[in-house]
């Protein structure tokens, strides 16, 4: 039998919503807090938009009701999940206030963090590790968020992060401490 | 802090997919499997087909076409955990084979697991705690699995359990054993 690594269950399981731009980091940052997290033992589930909508939402577009419809299943996996006991880490861009406030509201409102991942457009229009806004640019993507569709910015989120301005790693510490000082871990 | 259970990661998860008519007693044995499980100190996802009706499965009805779709749904969901490493107890009727096959390659064929919960269906109308029978009876529902609607018997399912025959803790108990024969315990 293969070694084990003893975990311990999360005493209150929370959802972390990380939402913001495409290319702001958000799957960089999820991937990061997931491990880390993990590494105290502790029983997690990354759900990423785009891992996502290669399966589960692979039927949905981009149009606002296919966006809301995508952000509803999330929310809903994710009340599954809690429910379980465990941990969530969602990466999706979620650009509508009511989408989240939704997903907010299906999940649980105290168990729900909403995380924004912050970086201005420029900045994510020049990373652009998925091409995306260059196709947008060039007329190939009509709705992408930030350009052809809009991103409401978080007017509350729990916590504001600026990844621009500083490396995964230091956002992930800043996560795991402000879970550390609510007492979630 | 509250206390904390701790616990052991699945070395190699895996799906348990409970499939069988309306009031085969899929629900009260998937239950009773995630509590074992979870005393084991594993991390378990219960999918339940009446729980997901009620949610991320709300838009759905009961046709053909829907009916495939809850499935596809619950088994991209099995396989967003199984990849976190969590293991999932799955009940739902699923009565077509098809969407059973479908399922297991969603889920990825070497972690599922197809449990036939068997029971003869006059024992089903008999125990109908939801009363779905009574309401097929009475002309209120056309498309009962079992009855408007077929149940195609899983011809090679991983464990077959006569749940007229045996307590849910019996039943449990066999799949248990079966887990622990096969390493994945």
């Amino acid at each position: 039998m293969p070694p084990r690594h003893f975990s311990p269950e999360a005493p209150q399981p929370f959802a972390l919503w990380l939402t913001g731009l495409p290319a702001a980091g958000k799957t960089t940052l999820a991937s990061e807090i997931t491990c880390r997290l993990r590494d105290l033992g502790l029983s997690v589930c990354l759900l990423d938009g785009d891992i996502m909508r290669r399966g589960l939402n692979a039927d949905l577009g981009f149009g606002e009701r296919d966006r809301a419809e995508n952000i509803r299943r999330a929310a809903e996996i994710a009340r599954l999940l809690l429910d379980s006991g465990i941990i969530v880490v969602a990466a999706l861009i979620s650009p509508f206030r009511a989408g989240r406030a939704n997903a907010r509201e299906i999940a649980g409102a105290g168990r729900f963090l909403e995380v924004f991942v912050d970086a201005p457009l420029d900045v994510c229009r020049q990373r652009d590790p998925k091409g995306l806004y260059a196709k947008a640019g060039a007329g190939q993507i009509s709705d992408l968020t930030g350009v052809g569709s809009p991103y409401e910015r978080p007017l509350r989120p729990e916590l504001h992060l600026r990844s621009d301005q500083n490396t995964p790693q230091a956002l992930a510490d800043e996560v795991l401490r402000r879970l550390r000082d609510e007492g979630r871990l």
